[in-house]
């Protein structure tokens, strides 16, 4: 949950004016998203999201991910589109922050994980690849393989601290995630956070995709592998095989995984799941005083990046 | 801001099942209230307002609270209206707490208070008061005088270290206090709790108020004295007459102040600044580990009290 900002009401009237979508009728701070502060606006048009960018989020990467909502949307991804101002621009600034409204999405996120969400995630990761396709715009990923080891160089004097040994594991991940990472996948636009918590259903159905300020250019099949490390494991951190084979066959149909793919998925999975074990533990040993959130466990992602180090094929993700 | 519980979807659908207004088309965890978790709800129908009772109110005030809620809005006062289910009752259970829904009221609280706010709070207490007088159940205060000396002991050994003195302070405060009290103004439904985030306006007028769950039956002049304290004051604890003679004024057209209850007007301020001092020093010494509510400084309300002992008579609040 975050809020960071407190709107006031006459600031707000003033940026809502801005915009052709009605005049405000309440904004409420909502408990979704980490990194920025984010609002439930009505007018008496109806409801929209105000997003406040506080942390985190460079100010220059914001046209990439609103320009990238915009394009997904236009080619017919469930997504948040932001909404342009009566000037054209669809990013200024409140209380000091870049702020930008996008349309609202019905849903609701799910707390508990079907295999039926499995399939819906898999065709619509493959349907936002494909859209991706045409998007001019290109952002790194700064926070796959080349940023990890920054990373762990941040938390390598006190990892032992949340777990002993954990230093010495995830240096020795690091060296052969490094040596090993694949460099001639098909690449393209990827969201790269695409946990439960940004998926909304309704009736059963994907009714959108939000949050997408991880968005960047890397292999799609990385994608697919956040993927397998965000729906795929349950509570006990066991691996759900079928939940699993649901994903990447209805991801398939869709978008066909090539063989290289297929062959780096093991070790793509591998490299996600320390890739969340270095920012929750970095977000872990360095929580802000007086923080409103609570960091996430990050040895959860440990016993994920274990099971993907014993996998020895591409099979034990339950493709045939 | 506070939203202490994660609701599943499945949950949430049963639940709202239960209530003849649509189906479930988001439900988002919002920053508001501090003592439960509230969650903006929309269903196809619009939107409402979703509590889970989670601390401190206790389950037996709950139906006292609700009852309040509906008398007030029938006769007249703008405030959250409890939805009753199929079967109903307004009062069920979710994720193991008590739970209800009620209507969402439109407008902004203001984050800056200006003159025209304290006319418009002055006249809807008054005509909260008046719409109380035919409301048939009680509730004692037990944040009124009765409870303050329990509250100090509980904060008297560590008050110093918010600030020194403060504990002598307050038990000079006290003794004055309990002994000065008077006994014989007129009662009925209070509020309470009515500040500046508890009251929406909407184009500059009035359009609601929300929060009853410190509502009792004690002196209206008390209620008189809290909005006093919570819309009077200015960041550096300065007192407005102007907005005090605005908001008395306006409350005493629509229900006029009797001569027992002015004079009467500078101790219950004091009282109602000690109670506010209490609460605050009390939840600044007692934070919960990992809270996610930043407790307010109790400090602000030293000052307000200070303010208030000096006072000679009510003319000192802009009275004629």
């Amino acid at each position: 949950m975050a809020v960071y900002t407190d709107i006031s009401d006459e600031e707000l009237e003033a940026f809502v004016a801005e915009y052709d979508i009605g005049t405000v009728v309440s904004c409420k701070g909502i408990a979704e998203g980490v990194e920025n502060s984010n609002y439930l606006l009505h007018t008496d048009r109806g409801p929209y999201i105000l997003t406040l960018y506080e942390r985190r989020v460079e100010p220059e990467d914001l046209p990439f991910f609103l320009r990238l909502m915009e394009h997904l949307a236009e080619n017919g991804i469930a997504c948040p589109t932001p909404i342009h101002g009566r000037d054209g621009k669809v990013l200024r600034e409140l209380c000091g922050r870049p702020a930008a409204i996008v349309t609202f999405l019905q849903g609701l996120w799910p707390r508990r994980i079907m295999p039926e969400h499995c399939t819906e995630v898999g065709a619509a990761l493959a349907r936002m690849h494909i859209a991706g396709e045409s998007f001019p715009m290109r952002r790194p990923n700064n926070l796959s393989v080349a940023g990890w080891r920054k990373l762990y160089e941040h938390c390598a004097d006190h990892a032992d601290d949340v777990r002993v040994g954990l230093a010495r594991e995830i240096a020795g991940e690091l060296d052969v995630v490094e040596s090993a990472w694949p460099t001639d996948l098909p690449k393209g636009v990827i969201h790269a956070d695409l946990f439960p918590d940004n998926v909304f259903f309704k009736g059963g159905s994907l009714s959108g995709i939000i949050d997408f300020y991880f968005a960047c250019t890397d292999f799609l099949a990385y994608d697919i592998a956040i993927c397998l490390n965000a729906w795929c494991f349950e509570r006990d951190n066991s691996f759900n095989v079928t939940k699993a084979r649901l994903l990447l066959a209805s991801y398939s149909r869709v978008r066909p995984i090539d063989d290289a793919e297929l062959d780096a998925l093991p070790l793509l999975a591998r490299g996600s799941a320390l890739r969340f074990l270095l920012t929750r533990l970095y977000d872990w040993l360095n929580q802000p005083e007086g923080a409103l959130v609570t960091p996430k466990n990050p040895i959860e992602y440990l016993h994920r990046l274990r099971f993907h180090r014993q996998v020895g094929s591409p099979a034990a993700y339950g493709l045939d």
